[in-house]
């Protein structure tokens, strides 16, 4: 119940994201709406898919997909109003990682996988929307190159896997698990923690 | 019958624009077979795999990959002919564009799905070739800021559901949609038909 | 025996090619761990999808994700020396090519596809990692403009096939069609073998 509500807050959130995307790209309302839900539900039709979890999750619920194009399109008259509300989004967009990271790990348990899958599954679920995005409008995915942002999805993960294989009870874990990542996300952007990069001249190749 | 004649002329049209767009990338043979599979039947198999809807069309039917990998090839020979017919492919494409559509409903409905997820598979099925084509190839997509395509779509699947809904026969729906979605594809291409865009300068951003 | 031997050198080479392609566009650790397990494993997890054959692989046996995600990181600390392997890599990278190929054929020949299915399965398995490598560190695919990859992999799987069609034993069959497919993509790095290339002017299009 409160996963479900905060899953509707975190995609409307990131269709939001995703429409500034496009608009950067000038696209027309096809293509707001477009990446809009690509990055909204994205990530959890990519860890369907991956997983051979069918139906997928707007397949079964149409009502969200019809949620993402709906925020989708309203951005585009209220962008620069919710362009100033930045430091709203960044929260927002903080509890959708790890809302979306929770659900995914859940899938992969209900399916009864590995432990290590289920955590691959809630990053997939919790970071994929986002690549989406930037792959459809031709950026190099912020993911891969900013603060922690998969790292917090992954420690989430194994922090939910955990107390739960100690018996904690789910509410408790999922509030625990939704307080701890929130945190550590904002503290991230905040103190601007980034994992060690990788960085290699152009000529440096083996191909 | 009338739909599989109808396909297989909008598979080889579709393949020949693919097979054009790796001629602008410079591409070898395969490269050329690979725009051009992906942009024929990239759409219903990206479909497919959405709706968990399987085995693939071309897995099934191999013949279709075949078709597709001949016109890739055979357009590498007669390129400066084939941009001369330019006039004739931007209506094998309008065709194809709702032949495509009517085959992607047709599956959902198939499947029991909500009419809202029919349509929307009958516009994956229509326009997420050429998608895959730009995004292979590396352009900014298209479908996404031109004149109508993908809308031209949505309303076609529409009308095919709700035709069907009262009743109609099922060849005189196939046939009207046919008839009306080429006559608006064509009008809009003639009228530069556009949906509202959405335009943001690079500064504006929340990430 | 053999084949898995040579699958888990083959998803090592590729992971680090993946890595050093990562570290040409500056990213974390993250991202290094994407790009390696997407080169190494990506193509049969294409297949798979394509196929509908779950699970896929790395969710049956995680560890495989865990090598890649540790040859990716490894490869980041070793960089320079790993580069002046250069004709190691190339070795292995032939090497892998073909034993992707032959176990992606396998896939094909046990779920009873038509044989011209089993080849694409094998050409997906061998090609399409290195295809998503290049779609997400933004270049130009080097496998659609380079000497012949591809159609090494379409002439071993299809080598594969004739001699299992007439009854030659299995393991004869797998180390032939490995020695012949490794000189032949040897050989066309060597000797610049290459498929005729398509290219137009940017001018030329149908759009």
């Amino acid at each position: 119940m409160l996963l479900s509500v905060l899953y509707i807050i975190g995609i409307t959130a990131e269709a939001m994201t995703g429409a500034l995307s496009a608009g950067r790209r000038t696209m027309d309302w096809f293509g707001v709406m477009l990446v809009a839900s690509a990055t909204a539900i994205g990530g959890g039709t990519v860890r369907d898919i991956l997983l051979g979890h069918y139906p997928l999750g707007w397949v079964k619920h149409p009502e969200f997909l019809v949620i993402t194009c709906i925020a989708g399109v309203i951005t585009t008259g209220f962008a620069r109003w919710i362009i100033q509300l930045k430091g709203i989004f960044i929260r927002l967009d903080a509890l959708g990682l790890v809302v979306f990271t929770i659900i995914g790990t859940n899938v992969g348990i209900e399916m009864g996988l590995h432990p290590f899958i289920c955590v691959v599954s809630g990053l997939v679920t919790g970071v994929f929307g986002g690549l989406l995005r930037d792959l459809i409008c031709r950026q190099t995915p912020l993911v891969l190159h900013h603060e922690l942002y998969a790292s917090i999805s992954v420690m989430a993960s194994s922090l939910y896997l955990t107390m739960l294989y100690f018996n904690v009870d789910i509410l408790v874990t999922t509030v625990v698990t939704l307080i701890i990542g929130y945190i550590l996300r904002m503290a991230s952007v905040r103190f601007k923690w980034r994992l060690p990069s990788f960085k290699l001249e152009n000529g440096e190749t083996i191909h």
